[in-house]
């Protein structure tokens, strides 16, 4: 059994990762963090910044409660939803976690592409978060 | 904290219940299920039987665990998805579960418009499950 969570540097990334992290603790289930890699647009440096040590905080809490971890780089050129389905598939994990972000007020915001198909399409359950604030 | 799930007597919503169960005896939530009664169109009679015999085995197997439950009846004449929002608030709710209905393979299936309200409006986690056949 594992949980699994993209490799998103942005402030739902983050907060997915975190949440993810605390249920694989709670279930002493492997955590999976899948990095499509795929860069170029959208990326922000600081918020890649802020994952990578959000990143390393889990990995030493988790080793420190001897929870099973790692970090899957793939390059299969895939859509990421795609490699998230596939690998909680493979795994047969307990849900996927993804980011979601927050309605303003005043939008009329639609779920991400990514985001529902990834609802659409994984057998297992997924639970979307959000970021804090 | 606890966990919310909506009473909706269909497969889907069966497995959402189930599902639910199964997290609030994990972490000893309380369980909140939220019947919005609106009846009408929809109503299945046989779902309803089948949600409401999976629903007394599940509050029996909390009560084993000494887990806390209740079944809500809000005639508040809301849409179900605010109900849900608005409860898991009041309760500051670990999240809300939720059935999604599966993709055919050559279904374009969109996400419900409660389910896409409910992933989008609320501010706790979101877990969607799926029928399992």
């Amino acid at each position: 059994m594992a949980i699994v969570v993209g490799y998103v540097p942005t402030k739902e990334g983050r907060a997915a990762l975190r949440r993810a992290a605390e249920e694989a603790l709670l279930r002493k289930s492997k955590l999976i963090v899948i990095n499509s890699n795929r860069g170029g647009r959208d990326y922000d440096g600081d918020e890649a910044q802020r994952f990578e040590a959000e990143l390393s905080r889990i990995q030493g809490e988790l080793d420190g409660h001897g929870v099973e971890h790692e970090v899957r780089q793939l390059v299969r050129g895939n859509e990421p939803a795609e490699d998230l389905i596939a690998v909680a598939e493979e795994e047969q994990a307990d849900f996927i976690v993804i980011g979601l972000r927050r309605r303003t007020p005043v939008g009329k915001l639609i779920l991400g592409s990514n985001a529902q198909r990834i609802l659409l399409d994984a057998s297992c359950p997924v639970l979307a978060v959000k970021a804090s604030s």
